[in-house]
């Protein structure tokens, strides 16, 4: 066998077989086939698709490229769930505490930002001295402790898809619904969890811009994570707007900690609510229900186990951007639209985000808007709040945000539902 | 610019502009756009294909990519003449001499074989002494001397080019008009030539399985050559069979030699003279005819001058393989059809070919076929002698040949005309 062989056969239109597929995905890891052959094959699978028995395959022997993580040690079932990344999206902050004061363990592997979308780990290491590389036994230990883990994945965890995923950032191919399911479905089926609740994003901000195409890709990762004995559902989430009111690192620490606290902004609630309630569904418990966890507190008491657990100070103030620039509204009217994507790339471009994965983020920037689509906003009241460390970066952000909203006089909003649609199986 | 925006633009089924065209091009000659990057953008070309205007563009850029040889210090007008390769496909040795013998200059810039097809320097170089590597000067001065000069390319004709070449052969992207017509091109346009006539194969022994294909490569780069200013003919012609009676390098030099000395297969004199004559034509010669200049020895005459002017001795004997093996007819019958990729196999197989570009060819080895298709055979009288330095490959080779050929009782060959088509606009 060799990697053109694999190749041509992908490119003239014809299905691989399960052994063509190990074998590429072996070479390419041990580095027998090379990036330029794999980039090839890669723009091959997104114009011609793969089936479901290679999505099944090529999910597989990404799996098997590195260790398979598993946590009978644990006392309680553990649960976990991925995003496909959004603007402002920080669901992951309160709800892996959450879904643990509920009885859940929740092992979260989370990833670093790309572009306009934010990252997990990028948000939490703005809290002074918190650690997201841990060793599998500090892993183990954190979990064992307070019931929830957010960490990075280690470098023996599909490393196949480690090197793919790298690849696919600088050759044009990250928009295909195979390769992006089983790129997270390799990932969250080798970190061990015995049950997943995907949240599938739709809209300007997300990958999947339509419904259509998010309900592709969510069926086909259930099916990934069932055929692998991972109890899987999946929820379409609105991302036309952003979520919440902030997309930063910093800023979105400071709102999830308000959801953990009882407050926060309404979606912000409802989705993590919902999200909790998914997975505690699935890993089969039926115990304290999540809002109560929010009002009583003991959300909040994880979380800040959890963050002293990996080194952080949940009582530290947390950065701030050293400048701000406020936009206010230049008449009286109803928000009917915010655009997530706009959001997200003015973000990005005041230095929340990066634009390569070696390049440092800002802890303080971000995006602050006072109001969210449905809300009535009066002339000169401030409509988005700009934080960055350098007063240039405000001009991009502000060419961003420019035709990014409506301010009418009547009118209401055209938003997708919240949460769109669920799918089980 | 960047490489990903434009390796999305072609991967969405849009026509690339000129800027990106010349972006890309220009940065992957120097090595910021990562062979991986150039690898996904050609496989999408492969799959989305190019407008006539991207493919001018294209071409331009590669030619761009480095010197431009010119020829106005020559007293006689400059004519050349690419096949797309073929088994058995020899007809360069005789016809670079046979047109400088009628008047033509001919500069051709030749390349080595790679598969089942042979290569032009290959063959040359059983010729003891003969060197393919001629500084300009040099091959300005054989030019001059002789009428002719076949050699191996500089490193600064069209660098892209080569870049490319060698990425398409590993990354599955060769089967390409557009990056076919466009490679071509782009060397025989930098190489200066101001008439060229394009010999386009047709069949199991070529690139182009079908007449449909070739006649789309074929006026893909007719029109490449016509706008650039070079008079550009190509003839569509047979490679369901090979050509001559012996594919191998030292076999198709001597091969050759008989059709200089006025002797030779038929269908190699034929196609000799018809390439000859358009040639002659499309630099708007019309002195001597080429059946005059094989006939009196003229053309036998600028050969050996060709061969000592690069070092060659052209009265040496020419190397010959160690061991042979003979097949001989099993009955009695017509030969109807003599398979070229078969054929060709066969002498890749015996180490006349290579696998890689690195790779040593044998000078003896390869293929002679006693009979060709529409000769009767007796029972006993051999069909085939296979050239190897070691006999251990003689039977892979004889597994290529199995059922490579019919001979029957009664019957007529049911093959492609010698010449198919002739386009020249």
């Amino acid at each position: 066998m060799d990697a053109i062989e694999v190749i041509v056969a992908k490119r003239d239109g014809a299905e691989l077989s399960t052994p063509q597929i190990d074998w590429v995905i072996e070479h390419y890891t041990s580095g027998v086939v090379a990036h330029e052959q794999m980039a090839a094959l890669n723009m091959a699978i997104l114009l011609n698709g793969m089936s479901r028995r290679e999505i099944v395959d090529w999910t597989r022997a990404m799996i098997r490229s590195g260790a398979r993580m598993e946590w009978t040690a644990l006392d309680r079932p553990t649960t976990d769930k991925h995003s496909t990344g959004g603007v402002g999206d920080k669901i992951t902050l309160p709800l892996a505490p959450l879904v643990a004061a509920c009885g859940g363990a929740v092992p979260q592997l989370s990833g670093r930002g790309l572009g306009h979308t934010g990252g997990t780990l990028d948000k939490l290491e703005t809290i002074p001295g918190w650690r997201a590389h841990l060793s599998g036994e500090e892993m183990l230990g954190v979990l064992k402790d307070t019931g929830a883990v957010i960490c990075a994945a280690g470098e023996d965890l599909a490393p196949a898809d480690r090197k793919l995923y790298a690849l696919r950032d600088v050759t044009g191919t990250v928009e295909s619904i195979p390769l992006i399911a089983s790129s997270i479905m390799s990932k969250k089926i080798a970190e061990g969890t015995s049950a997943l609740v995907l949240d599938v994003k739709v809209g300007s901000g997300a990958f999947m811009k339509t419904v259509e195409h998010a309900h592709e890709l969510a069926r086909t990762m259930v099916e990934l994570g069932l055929d692998a004995g991972v109890k899987t559902v999946a929820l379409l989430t609105a991302m036309d707007r952003p979520l919440g009111n902030t997309a930063g690192n910093a800023l979105e620490v400071a709102e999830s900690v308000e959801v953990l606290a009882g407050g926060g902004p309404a979606d912000v609630v409802e989705l993590t609510v919902a999200l909790a309630r998914e997975m505690l569904d699935a890993a089969g418990l039926d115990g304290k229900d999540p809002e109560d966890a929010l009002r009583d507190g003991s959300a909040m008491d994880v979380w800040r186990r959890m963050i002293r657990a990996q080194g952080g100070d949940p009582d530290a103030p947390l950065p701030t951007a050293r400048e701000t620039h406020t936009i206010t509204a230049s008449a009286s009217g109803v928000l009917t639209r915010l655009d997530a994507y706009a959001v997200g790339l003015a973000a990005w471009r005041l230095g929340a985000g990066r634009a390569r994965k070696e390049d440092p983020v800002s802890a303080g920037a971000g995006v602050v808007w006072h109001a969210v689509p449905g809300e009535h906003v009066a002339f000169g009241q401030p409509l988005f709040t700009l934080h960055a460390d350098e007063p240039a970066r405000f001009e991009r952000a502000l060419a961003a945000l420019d035709g990014s909203f409506d301010l009418v006089e009547h009118g209401t909003p055209d938003l997708l539902p919240l949460i769109i649609e669920r799918i089980d199986s």
